[in-house]
């Protein structure tokens, strides 16, 4: 299905930048899931924009889940979460209406819609809709938690600054989780920071690369071809808007490694079968060996940028420019980290429970 | 679902390296596409092992197709190709049963199907299985370019050996699509033909990348979210096995740019809509804009290896040794390059009757 | 997936009796299909329930369209129907929580979901969540008729009175397609809503069976096995409650026919293949061949009533006695007629995008 | 998909009535489900015609399968069951190649796959391809009766002659599940003969309607919208060829009771929630409540019947007649039996293991 991911748990993303509400429609939730208003709430608040490194239109993210949740826990039938828009000013899109904006979905959406589309603030495309898989995320990153699974994700390159590696995942998830600006190095933040900035001051954009590691998946998840573990996160990772490449383990770089290098060996350690290295991010064959998944997923500079740029007006087929005047983000990495992390929650569930059962989340 | 990859045009894998056949079921194809036995034929041909740089195991690879298919052309019903095991020496794995191979899936197939597998030559997971994908991509690569799609994939990189890149698309396809070691430069193709030769002599394996350019996929197809085109394409990718990367456009390179320079200009060029540069590979917002889609795929160092590694006997939980005294294949690079292109060629296919409907294929 | 029907337009149905809203999510749908909120409230008027024949709840039935709609068109974006959930007396259901009513989803619900369902007023399976069924429903019954695809549904059957058979489609389209109380004859109408006074003054209730006739399905549509044209209607026709069974042509009655009773004679009539008779009910093979789709479905007695049955307290494990004193609506049969229409529009459109590519409703 | 079934058990059927083989794959198979191929032989006798009220075509339904089975059990893997062709006689079907036989799908075969289609009896249409349903089936019908889940169906009317109703399931059962003409009663058993050897006196052919009865599904399975069990099973039954007519429970009859007569009254017996009647078919709200499932199926006489028959040359549309010279088989109900029994267990799979996991019926 076209915006709908998912068999077991299926999640449906709806709305429009400048429409009444976005949100999602998830199907398959087990009953008896808690749902935490408060850590929903904040894990909204990290994929909010913040002031100076981001874009200033204010983005409140109340929400209100509609169906499928009662008296705190989910029903188990289709949950809905609706995100009302507000404060839009739709008169600054409609002089532009067909001036395509380099990096965006304008003049693709006008080729696949035909010209039916919203294209108010990039309508249907518009980041703004990953608040909703953020909603979606947060409840089921907190029903992961309760069966010890759990994601984290570091900012490990932003504009070519390189954030420090993992050294402690429990630890460093601790950490990163909670915060906005999601480094393990605080000298690597500052440096970033700089580059957003600097950025921002030229009119320009940078881009970055997240680093997730998934602990606790249970082992045998997953499967052997169209299914593997790879295809189903890269599946959903590529579906957020700005990914423009996947990897897992050593990704691009087992490419240059030998095969005594890139195998990981096995070994017994505390009578537990696990693996010296982890070149191959935990997925042996499309399914899981127990080690920690790891994934890294690269994010374009933001394509809005108030620089002057060449483009067409694709209605009347002429060479024009185009400077956007609009609210925008110097750098939407920092704020792709949640929704990064809220995506993988979803495949995993997803996962997890084609392969357990309906049921497997809501634990005992 | 686990095995089946499509919603429009679906294709299911079957089969195990020691069975009677390994095959494929695909259904949703159009009636009438024209079904060229030898053109199979040569894809196959393309895929197999080559003396010196790859394993010795000789892999005919006769195909039948049982169903589906009437006087040479498609019926519209569900085709199945039968591909027969040959040439299989399973006393060769039972005394290792129970020994996991590192960087294989011997360990995580017992962990899923809990001793059931048929754990011979790799079972369900063996890369012979890939025979099955190609002969199905060599019907759909048929019917694409009647309809003016074309692929083209060369190694752009091998044990650090970097090839040239595409010059001119048209010209380049012709020569590389019939080649077995798929380089656009003969002096890059020596020099990893020479890598190869030298970690098969060292008893190791070399990996490296793909990548593939697709012209004249037609505009406005894919989806806004979860199935963007890239969404399609890695999810079909990472289901071909030591596939651990895949980007699109610049991809991970693309992290580093400023928005400036990521975002592509448009610009009228002989009354047609197109970029100047294609940093984001084709696709805008996960829909195609007309121009050529580029992916990079990477391929890790073939796991088996002769060399002695270290390992576990995960029956009875102790640590061991094991050295691969079969066929192997150094360097598994130049036989992906048809699977990648056969694996596109699925997937492109599925989206575009999902888009147009089960007849487009078929042309007028 | 559970609350999704259809692949290529799908349909989430979602929201509880006593929730803050019920609604659907449709994805799928061409962009440029006109959204008629006149016709709209109107199919959701002949839902509605009326005075003396049927439940007083009042059920307003405002809707909004929040998504997937631009100036009165469809985006080809998710489209999202909220309606919100008004005149709702929980207080009425919380002493029951545990006596399952019989002929009801409480205690199946409450197996099911394990106590976290809610469950006041049906709560998911409330006959409510219907009017989103008939809100989709409306939109893509008038995307059909744009393409000359008409549905037309009378009550066939009502507590045993019989209506009169179709004796023109076309006129007697116009005529039933508005009727809340759609029967072909007046006398009939009398008798049938005599019997529904009678039950109703007796505590009691009665059921029905609808026949419905596809007028200008194209040749061709459908799929040979488990997508027959019968396994989708079926499908779709038993999501409806209280519906208990679904017949095409002579359904059950072309048992007892012979062979060369049952063989539909073709003939060629002004140029053109049609069948003399229609015993399968347009179609052969699960593929629609040209002549009037006929499929019958059965509607159990509602099964609220006001007279005292005997039931279980299934927490407490004990026999007991319910009586309903809650608004009840003797008869759905008329009311149900709009949602057979609407779930068979939404098969329809289904099988026909499958086959002939998502703009194929847009029309030209 | 098309020509599949089931999300997390899923069946592909492929293959010509004159092709190589026809078969199935499946998806989703548990690993370490026992393979009885003496009890898959015969399940297949059951199905395979028999002298005198059948067709003589030889039908030995060897079969083997080549996937997905290692050692007598399941793997885990996608099964393929290879059924070939034997004893066809091609050459009768040339001279008829535009003749449409009525109640058949030769016409809407044209009409779909545009002349490519294999027409050679029935090509991918003839009931013949049930024999893999009931290979599949049979896998399945053991492993759930491990799961204590058991399904029996009944000649309940055959040309008008009605069987005896059930008396003991589960006594009944083992009597009719070993029968070729699975009536409970002996006089109905020679009634409904000679009505065959009448029809087929007089070159013509009859129908019936077989009633299943489901026992021991668990508790709280199904969906309360659209995967209710009613829905799936009825999908699954109108895929199989000559299927009219589907009801649950009392089904159209229900439509003239009063909601006090089809209510069924829940008690505790032996401490446990049953119901006192079962006018329900064990189904409210689409979810199993632990009472027998009920379900009748009409099957429609046999198309194919030597009585000249008008119909149309539809290549050259003009008016002619046909008389089927070939083999025939008067009436096919009690070989629809086995496959009514056969598709049954395929969706009740589907639905157990979506929601309880793949390894559900795989025990402990």
């Amino acid at each position: 299905m076209k915006n709908t991911f998912g068999s077991s748990i299926s999640v449906t993303l709806f709305g429009e930048s400048h429409g009444e509400y976005i949100g999602a429609c998830v199907d398959g939730l087990a009953p008896g899931l808690k749902i935490d208003i408060d850590f929903i709430k904040s894990q909204l608040a990290l994929r909010r924009p913040v002031e100076l490194i981001s874009t200033t239109r204010i983005e409140e993210d109340e929400f209100s889940i509609v169906s499928g949740s009662f008296n705190g826990y989910t029903t188990g039938t289709p949950l809905t979460i609706l995100i009302p828009n507000k404060d839009v000013k739709s008169a600054d899109y409609d002089k532009n209406r067909f001036i395509a904006r380099p990096g965006h979905a304008d003049y693709t959406a006008y080729l696949k819609y035909h010209g039916f589309e919203d294209y108010r603030g990039g309508g249907h495309f518009s980041g703004r809709i990953t608040a909703a898989l953020v909603a979606v995320g947060a409840i089921l990153i907190s029903a992961l938690k309760e069966k010890g699974i759990e994601i984290g994700t570091h900012i490990s390159r932003l504009a070519n600054v390189y954030d420090s590696n993992f050294s402690d995942y429990k630890k460093d998830f601790k950490e990163i989780n909670s915060k906005y600006f999601a480094t393990l190095s605080k000298e690597a933040e500052e440096k970033m920071k700089d580059k957003i900035i600097e950025a921002s001051n030229n009119s320009d954009s940078v881009g970055g690369v997240l680093e997730t590691v998934i602990l606790g998946m249970p082992e045998g998840a997953g499967e052997p071809w169209f299914d593997s573990i790879e295809s189903e996160l890269s599946h959903i990772l590529f579906s957020v808007p700005a990914v423009k490449g996947v990897e897992f383990g050593d990704g691009f770089k087992i490419a240059d490694l030998l095969g005594s290098q890139a195998n990981d060996s096995y070994e017994i350690k505390n009578g537990k079968v696990i693996t010296k290295t982890n070149h191959n991010g935990g997925i042996n064959g499309g399914i899981s060996n127990g080690m920690p998944i790891t994934v890294k997923t690269a994010i374009k500079p933001t394509p809005t940028i108030p620089k002057e740029q060449e483009t067409v007006d694709f209605k009347n087929n002429k060479n024009t420019k185009i400077q956007s005047s609009g609210r925008h983000d110097p750098c939407i990495v920092p704020r792709a980290r949640v929704v990064v992390d809220s995506v993988i929650a979803i495949a995993l569930s997803d996962i997890l429970t084609k392969r357990f059962g309906t049921d497997y989340l809501k634990g005992k």
